[in-house]
């Protein structure tokens, strides 16, 4: 093969990529191998498909997650960056099955940056945390020379303790569970487009961004433990969430096309600019995989809550292939529902 | 004073910036004013001068912190940004006499950092993390464009539980203490300078930068509830570190110049640039207000550790005056030890 001048020029697996690229950051497959081959490798561990991880002290089951938010603008319809971080982690939290206990709250501040603006995200802030019932304990702020950040990102990380009636997990799916969904899809992602003024028309699309605790402990409270994974489809939407807990439970999934919950507003904007909006992030938004006996009740007790009144069943999980995500058209055909690869959207939450 | 022109071009008091500065970054004092005027403000909280919180739950006192590392340059002689952010974290744990249980570790990552220096960062938080003994459970990785970011920012926040036997908190402070300081001061600062290549000189001064959780475990085993005040003097050095002590415990502070302990080439370097060494940070050094009686065994069981093998007593809390730090200088005389005001060096942890 020496002579094969393809053989010289053929590019790199993505994994061996030399510098990191936007869509390293994309919630998609390449975020997953730079995770998985990269910071998991040399942390040597096994990186688990969560969004939050548990600390086991005494008879407590302490729940753990953090997420930095960079998302431009930092005011959109719906929300802004400090809504967004406190909503983020308590989700996060929240898909452990977990009651929020507290908030750290760390700022990284580009010099420059209007101190009104750093007041009114802090108030948005303390807004959202004081809804959710989460004090917000300990904090940072770190500053930063002109040129070397973007106005200002956050770092929040949760402290929650679990509910003693569920272990949701990525992995705990099954055969035959239903497939929920709380709510409309695609919200969030269009609507920080729409602020961005990169849609060009004035969408009206309101971001999602809200907590889900609650309607969480609602599902626990009807489901217990047949509440088996729940996941808040944010960066790489419900097609990488899917994607990840079908992988991690070892099952396949099938949805009905139809039911998925898009709305005519993101469903217009997302053929516009070419989206799937499957790829598209929410931030209010959960999927659940729940054992069909209770799948009714959970369901009715979702609906009963502003934040998942437009729940629905979407599909379910089946032998196999395993990882794999179908979805059943209008006219009977399946299509493969696949991961986001490389970037769609930066920097949108 | 309508027709006085200086009355008009007053300078607002700096409470009242604008924009954000560099200093409000800087530990010193106009951080302190942000931190209370607009974020705890906003929050509806008042600041407490603390590194870390308390959060009780069921019989537990967690401890919980967070801190945002931004040093330029990411490498330097003694450690680097992977490292400095586990010591970081997990001595802000210590200093409320708390045992780590858990790191996470959210990235912030500008696009075209070099995937091997994200592997090299990693590996040496991992490293860091090990000879800790706390796992890293949880983390998240963030991508902005390039000029969004200097190449790659790391949060840390840490869950750590309280030993027992102690409480030491910024206002236990009490009149007749005994100062004591764990290790030399401002290595830390002097050591990124000297890789910014900003000494012009090859110092060979070496960052402190390590873990201080035994250290703390030793001063209480054999001190107990007469441990009554740690901190790491980090941003602001000594001098800030004292400064908030002392106003927090509502006491003096009176320090022997020539104890304070500052290595001969910290001090060339200082003179050289016009730098107090009680401004310079430190990464791995500890001052504890201790009461009398307990002092020297204190004193005792910090030398027999390698990090604290250099420890030694500095001075005595007085009465007062309340939050004023005064250094006896060997010919009798006294200065103020004033809080760092603006920002001596930016972007050094």
């Amino acid at each position: 093969m020496s002579g094969d001048p393809l053989a010289a020029t053929c590019p790199a697996p993505t994994t061996e990529h030399e510098r990191v690229l936007l869509g390293h950051g994309s919630g998609g497959r390449l975020m997953a191998e730079l995770i998985d081959q990269v910071i998991a490798t040399e942390l040597g561990v096994t990186a688990p498909p969560e969004d939050a991880a548990l600390v086991g002290i005494a008879d407590l089951d302490l729940v753990f997650s953090t997420d930095g938010y960079v998302v431009t603008p930092r005011f959109f319809p719906g929300g802004d960056i400090g809504s967004l971080a406190v909503h983020g982690t308590v989700n996060d939290l929240a898909m452990r099955g977990a009651r929020p206990l507290a908030l750290s709250l760390a700022y990284l501040v580009e010099e420059g940056l209007p101190i009104e603006e750093l007041r009114r995200v802090t108030r948005s802030v303390a807004r959202a945390a004081a809804e959710v019932g989460v004090p917000v304990v300990t904090g940072d702020t770190k500053v930063v020379g002109r040129g070397a950040a973007d106005g200002l990102y956050v770092t929040t990380t949760g402290l929650g303790v679990r509910l003693r009636e569920a272990y949701p997990s990525a992995g705990s799916g099954q055969p035959g569970d239903v497939v929920l969904v709380s709510g409309p899809l695609g919200q969030h992602g269009m609507a920080v487009l729409d602020a961005r003024a990169e849609l060009g028309i004035d969408s009206g699309i309101i971001s999602d961004s809200r907590p889900l605790h609650r309607l969480v402990a609602a599902m626990i409270e009807v489901g217990g433990a047949a509440v088996h994974s729940l996941r808040d489809p944010t960066r790489g939407g419900l097609a990488s969430a899917l994607n990840e807990l079908a992988a991690a439970s070892g099952v396949g999934v099938e949805l009905v096309e139809q039911h998925l919950p898009v709305s005519a507003q993101v469903a217009a904007a997302c053929e516009l600019l070419g989206l799937d909006p499957l790829h598209v992030a929410c931030e209010g938004c959960l999927v659940a995989f729940v054992a069909p006996e209770a799948a009714d009740r959970v369901l009715t007790a979702m609906r009963a809550l502003p934040e998942g009144e437009q729940a629905r069943r979407v599909g379910v999980l089946t032998q196999g292939p395993v990882g794999r995500v179908l979805a059943r058209t209008l006219i009977g055909s399946h299509r493969v529902v696949d991961m986001l690869v490389g970037e769609q959207l930066p920097r949108i939450c």
